[in-house]
């Protein structure tokens, strides 16, 4: 067995990946590869490339949307209709470990590289699909922008407050999540692989993904068959577990019992709620959120935010100011772990799957221009 | 090489996982694992066990938090602080694959498990630890609640409406998130195990995890150095990209470009919006967004949801309902997906990582009683 050598990428280093993602599931998904090691060879439509590559902001021209999800792969732009090109990538193919693509399901077929098609090329291949619902089902065609699938997975109706309307997640969660899950796919066929020889198709959904992650509102379905209603920012089963606003900024408190209920009164100057009779137990608590939070905040106004996350975290109630994306990512953790690393000249988040023995870079090979590595890959794979 | 039999569980069929997670985020990392093959012995604290077997909502007294996050492990009850149990943890331990656990940083190494003394006892063992902020960095220690974490890592200042407070994701984001990327860190630890014989001490943090989530958020930030404004449910760059109130319910729209916008028009009947110089391009349009919306509204308020969207549907644009929970869970995409199983009786979300060749089974096994496997664990391993 070969023990660790310096040029050691990651746990993948030596895994081919063909790429035929684009935008930003299966890019996210295949990029969590490539920062581990596997070497991801990114297959581009010619001239215009990977939708995204036009998408702002730019830095120097750069789409950091792009760059963002692209990191460290090789591209090579491939006409798929074309005789000569679809040579090259069957040639790519057939040394390849693991093929992606998040195309609408059908597409592939129509260019003859169903999963079917494909295993005649190279048998034991891990042939990764992501796509809005999946690869069956009758809404297998339907469009699927992240806005929609979070529209329709019920996530909008229990993200924001009562009073305002379902609330976007701020982030593109359900194809985020898609992507995450497909590397997840991926590296579990790849396990079962080194096991017993088969390779796998792995047909993961957006819908799907965002499904897995319901959490409490699936489970408020489950157990009364209603759909539970928007709650906002508090916890659904403990009090006062919620955000607050004290003299500047928000704060969030999280007590989730009487004795640290106890702690944030006393670290409060509040004794009279510990011992007011509304408030003498997290289901009461509960019940009265809203006067509770109307006492709280009446004190809590009273002093900027720092002070009160100072005075309640010595008092040892879980305590954290509310922050913003910049003041979050200028948080000294985020160096401590290296969450904000370089790539061809632009900050992006680093890589969260941290592994001992392998190397998490504070510096990574850029995103790759548009073929950029076309005349390389196609003398060596030929 | 075997070839498939019957009886094979999934692809980490084999694999011995070690479980000390709890709540949320740990559990759910290591069930995605036993879902998909692998043999997870749950090491719970004697008589009181993970803290959601007290959790609701419950049937049959059947904690549905637990359930959802536990099923298809087993459980014995172990105390970690007692010498006799100490040697059935080390019996286990020994011929573990992986061990799990998502104990705040230093728990472990009180007990005299940490990573540097699990492998004088396995030398090749993927240890997996997810924490809130990670091993490392000055705030390893902090107390973190899923709602800290969002607070802290930006999200909730990047999810809702420039004129309502920030706003928490509805559901457990950052929990979730750190569970899937510790399955991703474990199998992708097992994957080099497997070429270098290593193991690895895999390193996961819910504020990493939330942080390699942020996408538009952090993009802004990069390219201006500001922290953007929440924007409520519409597309930064993009309209109309957003949810529109009909006759009865939101539905939501989304047209990428003026060819879309210019049906969506003609879906409506509202031509004089496609000639109107306000919104003659999408920058056009995305300047003034919400006169677009007052003008789109003003007619889809006219017909109910249903209509609007087999409408606009036929117009070739893409367009969803907005459905709550329990309509997303009847959807018959969720059954043809297999997103609602059934495990000890308790319906429960699917396993969103469907591989070909491996089973995904509309029942599974329920999640164990406290140390139901017990006896038989001891007898097998002591």
């Amino acid at each position: 067995m070969p023990t660790k050598t310096d040029n050691d990428k990651g746990p993948f280093d030596g895994l081919l990946v063909i790429d035929l993602t684009h935008v930003l599931n299966g890019p996210f998904g295949t990029q969590l590869l490539s920062d581990l090691g596997a070497r991801v060879i990114k297959v581009e439509i010619p001239e215009h490339g990977d939708d995204t590559r036009s998408y702002g902001p730019f830095i120097d021209n750069k789409s950091l949307y792009y760059s963002f999800v692209n990191r460290g792969k090789e591209s090579i732009a491939l006409n798929l209709k074309d005789e000569c090109d679809r040579e090259v990538f069957t040639a790519l193919v057939k040394k390849a470990d693991v093929l992606a693509e998040n195309f609408r399901p059908g597409t592939m077929e129509k260019l003859g590289f169903s999963y079917q098609d494909i295993v005649k090329i190279n048998p034991n291949i891990i042939y990764a699909s992501s796509s809005g619902f999946g690869q069956t089902g009758e809404l297998k065609n339907s469009p699927a922008y992240d806005t929609i699938i979070q529209a329709m997975s019920g996530i909008m109706m229990e993200t924001g407050f009562p009073d305002s309307p379902p609330t976007r997640v701020g982030t593109s969660i359900s194809d985020l999540c898609a992507g995450v899950f497909m590397f997840c796919g991926i590296t579990s066929a790849l396990y079962g692989r080194d096991r017993n020889g088969r390779g796998s198709h792995v047909d993961i959904a957006m819908f799907d993904s965002t499904i897995a992650f319901l959490e409490h509102g699936l489970m408020a379905y489950v157990a009364t068959g209603k759909a539970p209603e928007r709650i906002g920012n508090r916890h659904p089963s403990m009090s006062p577990f919620d955000i607050y606003m004290t003299g500047d900024k928000y704060i969030s408190i999280c007590c989730g019992n009487d004795s640290l209920f106890a702690k944030l009164c006393n670290g409060l100057r509040r004794n009279d709620l510990a011992n007011d009779p509304r408030f003498s137990s997290n289901a009461l608590r509960v019940a009265n959120q809203a006067e509770l939070k109307v006492e709280l905040e009446l004190t809590l106004k009273t002093k900027a935010s720092d002070e009160w996350v100072g005075i309640i975290r010595n008092f040892g109630v879980p305590v954290a100011p509310l922050l913003t994306v910049k003041e979050a990512m200028e948080l000294p953790q985020i160096a401590d772990r290296n969450m904000l690393i370089e790539s061809g000249g632009i900050k992006m988040p680093g890589n969260p799957i941290k592994l001992s023995g392998y190397p998490d870079p504070k510096k990574r090979p850029a995103a790759p221009n548009l073929n950029e590595h076309g005349e390389k890959i196609r003398k060596e794979f030929l």
